[in-house]
Order: structure tokens, then sequence, then C-alpha cells
């Protein structure tokens, strides 16, 4: 890896220098909290690489690698090794950047992987695994992760986030999201069984809509016990209506007793806990992430042989802005927004979301989401929050991973932002140079620092 | 401000030298032709600066900054001061290049705004505004400004336009536009007594949509008789379809009797009015723009505290091009269309419409607008035109403002284009220099001079 | 020309030299298989340029030139001085760059085009013409083309591409498309008579949904007899839903016995036929090319009066992801897709349709279609394969031409691949600059050679 990657002028290296070493927050991420808690060793590089992470078998399935060698029975090495035939022509995808990137800060390794020295890097990687005794909590002190935001359902124990807790050789936040999607979707198979698997936790009856919220809440107060700070929705559909709560009820009523919601109830009903949730958030202190514009399991076959997150999601349409602005108009009516970020994955929606975002108070355009997490789409909405929104107070990267491999993004990304604050101060847009300092610090970590620290 | 401000080369640099002092023809903004015929001198920089402007609005609450110095009682030093607070760490918004090319170009401060100094520079601007009895037509003439087209409504008394052009110590053209808007939607409240406001101006009895059209055509000629060149409409709604004459007939009338038009009714009548004042546009030779895709008010709570414009407005979706492109084949087939011009607020349709544009004749997309009106904007916009239509018939930039301190920004637009025409000739796509010479004085103001010339 | 034309470094200059000379497989366009075999003398540089090409008559239509020199009766000298006059300030598109490519590397005439010298290059290039006797397989060899994949529609006789295939005298290889298009649009006028040609022509009785899918399979038979490779369908409308084959059939019975299907019938009767016809090419081994979201004929007047390809057609609104994955998803499940290239004429669209062909096997993005087929789009298609999917297996440039002078296409799209990839390395993104050149190589005309190779 070149020093001066991703860093197009000198100014932007001495930028980045200012914020390279500063600590990580993490706050949207999909790390489990038992493997922090149990750290155990890891197995091999090909486990780590390709054990779950859908953007390298995308991209292996998009060279013409046999499925074998993707989610397959072949082996780890011959995984590892089939990767590495097809990463030197993946140029200027991220993963190109990024896997570089973990074999030289997380495994010491310097060459450029490709099928020629697949194998001896194989080993090397494993022997260094091995040598270092490398662990989940390794990689993140090694990185000077302060913070991680975990994504947990509702109905979630959070029994590794007490124990983590409790653990006091440890001191890496590791707090949880409250993550809605299965408590909104009540159209889906099981649904009754969670209501039951909530009603149980809280030792409350859920009979109406209005009891479903006091279970919510009840959920919210024990994971706020617990350290949560973010909630989080990430559900295909988005709601073109709110419906009353006597609507809601009845929706709701009709789902227990079996039946489905048609598309309108269900969409109504979803307006409805939008609301209502976002409205507990508020009262609560907590932040509200709504990731939109999400596509799951366009491929049938996939989804059935391999199963779902076997990186066969995609870019969903974008959502309708109106659609957005009813729910957080609604909320803001209510008595204020909670702190809020919006994700979309259409970057098309961009300029649209940038916008509607600064027409209320407290909400944010989040970071470059998934599919946009390249240079491209970073440059794409820091392009939108700065033009149109205020980038000083952009709250910045997040991993949005499975892997405890991941945090070099956060790299990546200070180094993409240095250096398009940098073009901007060249072309005279800013006159003083010590605010870009100040600037780069804001975004990397420190307002995301600030919110948490606010919110605790 | 760095004189190479935007200026990314010596041929740029060269380029902008070309145009920097030629005249502004700013044909479209929102000026009030009372504040320029009284002239009169400016309280001070907070008023001007604070008093009105939206976009300043919104990036304080991006920022944080508490309602009270955004729209409350605060003072004009103490919102003066909030603003100042948030500018620096604004970079790449287009308010942190204008602010500071204000400050330069019409206060004579080069210093660098921020809150240490913010009360100092208040005094020293307010002293500056005193001493040189600043005042909107003097800024007019010190921008080199020839042109203005303010923005009226149907049943404007245009008692102003007609005032400042019987001054004849001012040789500015204060243009009126037909802007048709409160014509258009027969929806609001209050549509009746317009309709009756608009039959008394014109004395003429407005039972009936033919009578509508004639009042309509009354009142372009009463415009026209005050020098109106250019025609306006921003409405929300887009129609999906065109009514006959006899169904608008029957809609008009419905709402005159006191009813709503449903949906339907509504666009079918917004669909005929669209292409009769286009027919009425082409037969007076006037100008024809169309403002799209703008959504009004998204912010329930502020639109009832503070009301309209509060900074509240945002990006819409993209209307459908099968709209668009019914109207304007419906006036085409109809005899041709007026000379055209299409703006949209969703920069995610600037190709489609650009292709539309050149679709038809006379048609072509245009500026940059509103929440594009920044540096990427401006460029996806001149990439769109240039690389689907034909650049040297693009008229360019203008404020589209409320204030007469933004003459600036065609000073910034004009850097922008110097810049981005430059880097086409250095990358070879453009073999003889001269011609960029001829480029960027056509766009920055020979095209719209030349249209203004031939519809007087 | 500059040598440097769209390079950015010395290292794009040499990556360029390592493609420059490469040949070209030009897998879609829509050159005449008839006159590639007469092989008859071009008449003039005015017939050749102004002839048929929409690009060049919308480009005066938009620089306003009267439409008598566009497709009315003036000369072909008239015409080729009225476009000379508005090509210097077309600036930024690509037919500027196109038509001094054109001129300088078919006609040897390196001077800038304008007015003052229009009618001296008009003479010096029929002059060329005549006495080079310049002929469209003149052009295809000095061009170094090695396939073109002419678009012909299913019941075409093909006789020309049998003629061609039996002289020996000429080894470049010209392959039938299969267009489905008049196939599958069963609204449309004339299409009982035409299935009534494919019934005489595969002697076959068509009466039912089955019998047009044999008769189909028959064509497509013919078509593989004569070296098709590529099918391709452009219809404007996409269906929401797939018809089961017996409402297929029903639907396709009632358009026979005269009546129109209603628009849900008609969506449902495409999708059944999109994903049979898939199915077709699957078990064929033919590779699906879908070109979606055009707009055809908006402007009414120019198509009656002038006719289809006028340079009317423009950008229509992107297509829905869902309905397009509905189909992947259907053919995929029937038992895997065919090889599919996706192109967008929306650009909106190009993350979103990237991300669902990464979602999916055998499907590909493909190049910058039509209205993106300049720079700016060409980088923006580059920009979505490689950050999303696997630029190494990019099928890269085609013409979509009508003209045999637009070769010098494939020069512009290789100039521009290189500046972008060798940014990306000069980043830092890319470590080995080895890499590269196997890259280019491949993008520019390998992998579609290996495509070619594998499917004959």
């Amino acid at each position: 890896m070149k020093t001066s990657l991703l860093l197009n002028s000198p100014l932007a290296e001495k930028l980045y220098l200012s914020v390279k070493d500063m600590p990580i927050y993490d706050y949207h991420c999909h790390l489990s909290p038992k493997e922090i808690y149990l750290d155990e060793e890891f197995e091999s590089i090909g486990q780590i690489w390709l054990g779950g992470d859908h953007y390298k078998w995308r991209l292996m399935r998009g060279a013409g690698v046999d499925e074998k060698y993707i989610t397959g029975e072949a082996s780890w090495k011959e995984k590892f090794i089939a990767y590495a035939s097809v990463l030197p022509l993946a140029v200027g995808n991220p993963l190109s950047v990024w896997s570089q990137a973990e074999l030289s800060l997380c495994f010491g390794i310097d060459t450029p992987l490709c099928s020629e020295n697949a194998e001896e890097i194989y080993e090397r990687a494993n022997e260094y695994i091995r040598k270092t005794h490398m662990s989940p909590r390794k990689l993140m002190k090694k990185f000077n992760v302060r913070f991680v935001g975990t994504t947990d359902d509702v109905c979630d124990t959070l029994e590794y986030h007490d124990l983590i807790a409790k653990d006091s050789s440890f001191d890496i936040t590791v707090s949880p999201s409250f993550r809605t999607d299965n408590l909104m979707t009540i159209n889906r198979d099981g649904y009754s069984e969670y209501i039951k698997k909530l009603s149980s936790l809280t030792n409350m009856e859920i009979n109406s809509y209005s009891d479903l919220l006091l279970a919510a809440e009840a959920r919210i107060l024990f994971f706020k016990e617990r350290g949560c700070i973010f909630t989080d929705v990430g559900i295909a559909d988005f709601p073109d209506r709110i419906a009353s709560v006597n609507e809601a009820n009845d929706t709701f009523s009709d789902v227990l007793s079996g039946n489905k919601a048609d598309n309108s109830a269900y969409l109504g009903f979803l307006g409805r806990i939008f609301v209502d949730l976002a409205i507990l958030y508020r009262k609560h202190g907590l932040v509200m992430q709504l990731h939109l514009g999400a596509y799951r399991n366009p491929n049938s076959r996939l989804f059935e042989t391999v199963g779902a997150d076997c990186g066969c999601d995609c870019v969903g349409s974008a959502v309708c802005g109106k659609d957005i602005i009813r729910i957080l108009d609604a909320v803001d009516l209510s008595g204020g927004l909670p702190e809020t970020i919006l994700y979309t994955l259409n970057p098309s929606a961009n300029d649209e979301l940038a916008s509607i975002a600064g027409s209320f108070r407290n909400v944010k355009l989040g970071a470059a989401w998934w599919f946009n997490d390249h240079k491209v789409g970073i440059i794409r909405v820091l392009e939108a929050v700065s033009s149109i929104g205020y980038i000083g107070a952009f709250y910045g990267m997040l991993t949005d991973s499975r892997s405890f491999l991941s945090y070099p993004r956060h790299d990546y990304f200070r180094r993409i932002l240095c250096s398009y604050i940098a073009e901007l101060y060249e072309n005279g847009e800013v006159i003083e140079e010590k605010t870009l300092y100040t600037l780069v610090n804001r975004v990397s970590y420190e307002n995301i620092e600030n919110l948490i620290g606010e919110k605790k």
C-alpha cells in the first residue's frame, strides 16, 4: 500500500496524518457480541475472509467463479485461491483496496495478492494468526476502536453485551442497537411466535397495538440499561400513509389471529409504528437510523440454497421522498424528532434526501451505505452533504460489517475525506487551512464521539 | 478570496478574465420591484443577510443553531454572530464562497468570517453601508447588471415596474415575469377570490375556462406593455393528462361554485391550462420557464409558525418525463413551442430532461436551480447540456435570489464555467482555443442578451 | 487531433498504445448488411455524415438550424455547411470529438471544421472518397474490425448475411442479431400480418402462444445457422408481471382475432415472452441483450413528417428494478440465465442495475448506451461497473451505429478507459502496473472476443 493511497496532494497527506490514528467509533456494524465476548483465536484467513463476506462472494460470481468456491464445499484454502485469482482485475472495486489494506494492516503482508502467490500468502497469513493469536479483541484494540454499535433484534437477550460489560479487562464499548425489522414486518411467517416471545420476555400481555408499543418501550429500557444509543430499521417496504391507532390496532389483531394484512393495511400499520417508535426514541434519547432502499433476496435460487445474506441483495428503487417526509413531519409535529440519520442505498436519491434532512431539525444524511461505500459513492455523499447540507455536523464513516478485519475502511474513508477537503481548499473554496484540520477531525470521529457522549 | 478561486488552470484564468466584467442579465429572480424603486439605504448586514435568506437559515438549522437566532426574536447582530459561528465548517456549501464573495465584493472585507471576528465584521460592514449609502440600485450598478426579470403574480399591478420605467435616472431594465402558480392551482384556499380580483383587474367576467384564458391573455398584454419577456410556473404538481376544454370548463365551474376538484380533474385541468398558456406565450412571443420538481413546506411545524419560504422546501421527486413530453408535444402540435426553458430541482433528471429538450425545437435545459446551484450541481448541468445538447446555445446563470447581494453568484458560475471549458480543451476535446472565448461569453451573457433583444 | 486526446497522464498514454491498434469487435450496431455486401463507393461526406445520423440532426436542431438543412430538401453540401457552422461551439458533445476524429482518421483531414472552411473541407473529403474509392468494407478493414453484430428482425431473410458469408474475399464476420421487438409488441398495427409472415417463413401454423414460441425457435435456429450470437430487444414498455402460459395464449389469440390487448394483458404477455425467449436463448447458447429505458418518438410532428429515427427519441424513465429482477429471477429459476447484458438509457439507474446484475450469475451491465456514450456517461458506467461489479469481465464498447465511419468511437472509448484506469493506479488503488495492461486489453476487445469465441 502506497502511503499516499487516495491522497491527491501534500495537503491531503497532512490532513490525513492528523486523523490517521484517531479513535474509531464504529456506530453501526453487524459484529457478533458473542464472538467479541469469547474472543477466540481465528481459524484461518480463509474463514475470516470468505466465511461470511458477501462482498467477496459477489465479486467472485461476477468474475465467473464456480459457486463451489464461493458458498460451496471447497476448502478455505481453495476459496482463498479462487478469490486471489480474481482480485487483480477487480480494479476500482473497494475490495481491491480493502483486501490489500487488510493484508497489510492486519497481517503485515504487503505483497499484491494474485493467483501465483495465493497459496504462499494463505500460509503466511495463517502463520501470522497463530503467532499473534489474532482474535476479535486484539484487532479492535489494534485499530484504536472505542465503540462498536452492534445490530440486535428487539427480542435479543443481549447476554453477551452483559458479559462484555462485566469484563473489566476490556474497555471498548460494545453497545447494542435496537433493530426493529422483526417487530414491524407483521406479514412474515412466524410473526405470532415472535410476539409470543416478546410477550414472554417482557412479562406483558400483547393483545393490541398499544400493548405492542408498551412492550417495545420495555425493550427499549432493557436495551438502554445495556448501553443502547442507536436504533435501526432496514425493511424493504416503506409506508405511503400512516394508519390511525385504531386501524393499526385492527390490523395487528387481525394478524395475531392468523391472517395476513393486505398491502394497504400493512403499509398503514408500518406508517403508524414508524411514527410511534420514533416518538419513543425521542422520549428515551435514542438515535434513529433509517436504512432506505434495499432490495432483499432477488435471486430466489441462491436464497433457497444458500440463504439470506448470500451476496444477492441489491439496490432497490429510491424511496419516495414524499413518504419519508410524511413520517418525519408527523414525528416532528408530535413534539420534535429524535436525532435521525437517513441512509439511502440508491444513490440517485442522495440530493433529494440531503435536502429533506435539511428541512427538519435533528435529521442528517448518513454515510455512503453498502453498495455505495466505494470511493465514488463516498465522494457523492460528501458532495451532497457539503453542497446541500452542513458537513461540519456529518457523522462520518461506519463499517456496517460482519468482520473484525473491516476497520481499514475507516482509514479508506479518512483518506478520501482528506483528499476531498484538500481539493476544495486548493480550489480556493476554503480560505483558512486551519479550518480543515478541525473539519476532518470532526467528521472522522469527533461528531460521533460527541453524539455518543451526549446520549450516554 | 483568491483571484484563482475555482479556476483550475492558467487557461481557465484567461477565459475568466474575458467574461469577469461582462454585463449581467439576471433573467429570473425574486427581487422586489418596490425595493428597487424606493432604493432605500440598507439597514444592516444582519438584515440583508439574515432577514429573508432561507439558504442561510437552513445551514444554521443543519448546524444545530437555535431557532431564536434563525427566524426568532434575536437581534440582527446576534443572528449575524450565530451565522458566523457555523460558516467556517460549511465547507463545500456555496454559502461559504458566496458569503465571503459578498463580504469582499460588496463590503470590501476580505477577512474570513468566523465567531471570533463576527462582531467586528458586523460593525465594519454596517459602517460600510452607512458610508457608501449602500442601496439596491447602487449594488445593481456596481455589478454591471443590465436586466433583471422579477417574478410577479398574474394579478400584480406592476405599479413599481411602471414607476421604475418612468425614472430616467435608472437605466437597468426591470422586467416583470408572468408567474401563473396562483392562476393554475384551482384547489387552493382563496382561489375564487383570486378570480374575482382577476375579473376586476381585467374588467372581464370570468365564468368559464374560456373566460379565464381571455383574462390571462389580457394580463399577458398588460405585462408585455410593461416589458415582460419571461413567464414562469413552479407548482408542485405536474399533470399526467390533458383534459378537453369542455372538461376543463366543467372543473373550473365546479371550483368557482365552491367545490374542490378531485385529483384527476385537477391534474387534467392543469394539463389543459399548461398547454393553453404555452400557446398564448408563443402567440405573444414570451419565453416559457417551467420549474419542475420542488416540494414545498414539508415541515408543517415551521410552516405554521414561520410561514412559507422559511428554508424548509426541498427537492421533490423528479417529474415523470412522459408527462413533460405530453405537454410539450401538444403545444408543438398546435403550431410550435414558445422558447422554453426547463429547470429540474431533482438532479437525477438532468440527463432525461436534457434529452427531452433536445427532442423539441426551442426547448432548452435551464441553469442549475436552487439546491443545485453549487459547484457540483452547476458542473452536472454543464455536463448534461454539453454532452447531450448544445452548450453554445445555453442561457447560463441566474440568481433566483431575493437579495441584492447575490450577483457574485454570476461570478461564481463564470469561474466554474471557465474551468469546465478549459479542462475540455486541455483534455484535447476542443481544438481551437479561440472558440473557447466565444463560448464562455455566449454562455455568460450573450445568449440571454440576444434572446432578450429578440423578444423586446 | 492531439495524440494525447483524452489521455490524462503518461501512463494513460502507454496503456492506450497497448490497445490502440487492437481489433474491434463491434458486437451491437445497426449497419446494413446489404451495404456491406454491395460495398459501393460512398457518394459524398454530406450523405455519409448527414444522410441518417440523428445525433447530428439533434445537435443542429438544438443550435437552431432550420429543418430544411437537417432533414429537409437542402443539398448535401448545404447540410454539411450548416453542420460545420454549429460544430465549433458543440464543446463537450461527443460529436465534436467524433467528427474531427472521423475527418482525421477516415479522410486524412486535420483542420478543425468550421463555417469558414466548410466548403473547402467538403470538397477535400469528397475528393478523398473518390481517390480512395472509399467504401464500407475498406473502412471496416482500415479500423481492424473483426466482427460486427448487425440488428435484424426475427423475420429478416438474412440474405445479405448469406451472401457475405459466401464471399471468400472478405473475412470480417458479419453476424446477425435476433431482434424481437416486432415479435413482442402485439398491440402495434400490422402485428397480424407480421405473424402471417413469420408463419410463412417458418412453414408453421401460428395459432397459439406455444406455436409462436416454436416459430421463434425455428427462427433462432435459422439465425444460428447464419452465425447469430447475440439477441436484442429495445421496446419502450417493460412488464410488471409474468402471465401464465394460458393467459399469454388467450391474449395472443385475442390479438390475432383483431383485438388490442388491454394494458395489463399486454404487460403480462410481455413478461411471459421475455422469460420464454430467454429460456430459448439459454438453450441455444445465445447472448441476451436488453436495452432498457428508451422513449421513442416524443415529437409527434417530426415523427409524422420525417418518421422514426429522426433524432427525436429520448431518455425514458428508468425501468423499475423490481420488474427487471422478476424476469431475471424467473429465467434463473427455470435452469439458469443465458449470458445477459443490461443497458440502461437513463443513467440514474446505473448503480441499481449494476447491483442487480451482480445478484445473478451471467448478467452484466453493458456499455454506456446512446445518450450516454459521451465521456461523462462512459466514465459513469466504468465507475458503476468497477465500483459495484467486476470490471475485469466488462464487455466494453460498441458503436450502436448506422454509419461505417463510427469506429473512432472505439478509439474514443479506449482513451477514456485508459485514463480512468491510469488514474486509479496513480491514486494508489492498484498496486501493480502490469495488471493495468491486462485489464485494458480485456475490456477493449479480449472479453468480447472470448465470448464470441465460446458461442461460435
